[in-house]
């Protein structure tokens, strides 16, 4: 194999592919990225739960394909001068890389030791703008639950239906819903994709308007921006009937500032995170004033915010993180936060239309 | 205690003070800051090694003083609208935190307990900028020995003499100096400041002209820059007779531009890092030309630099960690590296005048 491409542009396809690659494996071949020259330069990098293969611009010497350390060649590449790069592996996987007055021999390893990525039907699929996309991960993820105990929760629902496209993630405690319309056609999609795969897409998706178009089988997704594609498995199960969750019955109702909510909950927060044993934020809602409160051993916080409320007084309990989460999420200057009782979930919802829900049970009394 | 300060000014100084704080002491005490009103409002951080005290402008209400957790208050306030902030104590020293609808009460500690910081003769003292202060810290802490079995070198030696001040830090294997003029009249000073002291004043000063004036008696010192005062013990003993350690006699001699020396043997330098055993960086300096060779079980790596040299061919090895912090701290853009021999120290140094000096012991072949 032996080529020549750009430091910038090789750079960039390997942080791409790192992206999939295990940091810490029995098998070193998966903490390799997989360098192949066929008609074109392709980096391809595969945990076996992810996988993302990236073309790079370059010009092809002699057809061949090589494993390489990711973090060893990520690093010498980015310590390159911005210069033109040559690379070329010999039969030994002897792997040479070349830039002005530097010149590295590397032990790679044989490609034919590395996992091919599963191929993907591209059938079924739907497209949708990159910035679309990593907005409505962002704003489902960190909902996503940790137990394992059930496993179709560490993922992150995609649904579409009715020219609608919904991003749905819950655990016991709570749902984060965003919702976009999307012209699908006939097209209907219900399928769960791992947390994880979703944490490392968001971080390689840019907030630009390029289509992205999704791919998917019974239990593979594919993700394909042009540039790179990247292919999970997804988890296998019903996901929960979350919209029998959502009340629509609401006892009070409020709209608040979502930044200057934001800040009161965080810093009525502060003398609770210290502390190990859970504390619980106190909501008091009366006469268009919202008043938060917390106690702990450490000592006591009381914010105070001017809201518009509609129907009953209320005081509820709740995990502030829950609050702080959705909050941080939220881009909309204005939240209408409902309550059906003051033992029943909330939601905060926009003020107008059904861009997003978060769901949030209250602490028992 | 009760007064009203802005947030800005009173976060400025919590983070200055919180520099000398123990973040886990088995006192709790140390772990705050001491909060006072006399005439003005002061904050003194002190874990027994380092104390620093700043004054904050306020306006005074009461007299009184208080300790504050200094986590905790430094959280609050920095989460605090950009608006007034009151505070005050009682008896029971509880403290009251209010910033427009943020109200807080939290527990303090008693005033009594904190230590006092050690008071300083102010008699024999200079003054140096800032900014020169910084650099000369800078340039030479990260030479400071981290073994105790040695401890006077866990510090930097400040010399001043015949109008010149210098700071110096070794360990076993390498010099740091660095070197500026200073006005001190008859003023002859040869203090040991610990490691520490002087990682944490690096930290709050400015790159600014403002000056420091610093104050030191048998085994303490005090740097004042007029905001805040730093006080730290010094280490006893005698420091290295370090300018005997010195060559000034070289058989080679060579000139090279510093950021491309530095990037040169930081990449040479990939294949060894992530190695657990220590492998040598081999320079092998002939023709005007210094080539860089390393060679580990991942791979080998070799650079070559154009250079101006005078005297004798010569091979020899290091440890690249010693030469890429120095020349990560130098800022001319080219350097003298000046040989003794094949198995004597090295030294680098300003093409002109004696601005610094670092020497680096070579690794035995």
């Amino acid at each position: 194999m032996r080529f020549t491409t750009s430091k910038d542009n090789l750079l960039e396809g390997i942080n791409i592919v790192q992206k999939a690659v295990s940091t810490k494996s029995s098998l070193a071949v998966l903490e390799g990225i997989l360098v192949e020259c066929g008609d074109k330069l392709k980096l391809t990098g595969n945990d076996l739960e992810i996988g993302i293969e990236c073309f790079v611009e370059a010009d092809i010497i002699q057809k061949g394909a090589v494993v390489i350390d990711s973090r060893m060649f990520g690093e010498i590449v980015r310590r390159l001068p911005d210069s033109e790069v040559f690379i070329e592996s010999n039969d030994n996987d002897i792997v040479t890389i070349e830039c002005e007055n530097s010149h590295f021999e590397i032990h790679g390893l044989n490609a034919e030791g590395f996992p091919a990525l599963p191929v993907i039907n591209e059938e079924s699929s739907f497209t949708i703008s990159q910035k679309t996309l990593r907005d409505m991960i962002r704003q489902t993820i960190f909902a996503v639950s940790v137990d394992d105990n059930r496993p179709i929760l560490t993922g992150t629902l995609i649904e579409i239906e009715d020219n609608n496209i919904t991003f749905v993630s819950c655990d016991s405690y709570r749902v984060a819903l965003r919702r976009m319309p999307l012209e699908s056609g006939n097209l209907s999609i219900n399928k769960v994709v791992p947390g994880k795969t979703l944490n490392e897409l968001v971080k390689i998706l840019q907030p630009v308007d390029d289509n992205v178009t999704i791919f998917s089988t019974r239990n593979q997704i594919l993700f394909d921006t042009g540039k790179y594609k990247l292919v999970s498995r997804l988890l296998e199960g019903e996901y929960l009937k979350y919209r029998s969750f959502i009340p629509d019955n609401f006892e009070t109702r409020i709209v608040v500032n979502t930044k200057q909510l934001l800040s009161a909950i965080e810093r009525a927060s502060l003398v609770i995170m210290s502390n190990e044993r859970r504390y619980p934020l106190n909501i008091d809602i009366h006469d268009d004033v919202m008043k938060l409160h917390t106690s702990t051993n450490i000592g006591n916080a009381n914010e105070e915010l001017r809201i518009e409320m509609e129907g009953k007084d209320i005081e509820i309990r709740f995990n502030p993180r829950y609050f702080i989460e959705a909050l941080r999420v939220i881009d909309d200057e204005v939240v209408e936060v409902c309550f059906t009782n003051d033992v029943g979930p909330c939601i905060i919802k926009p003020v107008e239309g059904d861009a997003f829900i978060y769901l949030i049970v209250p602490l028992r009394k």
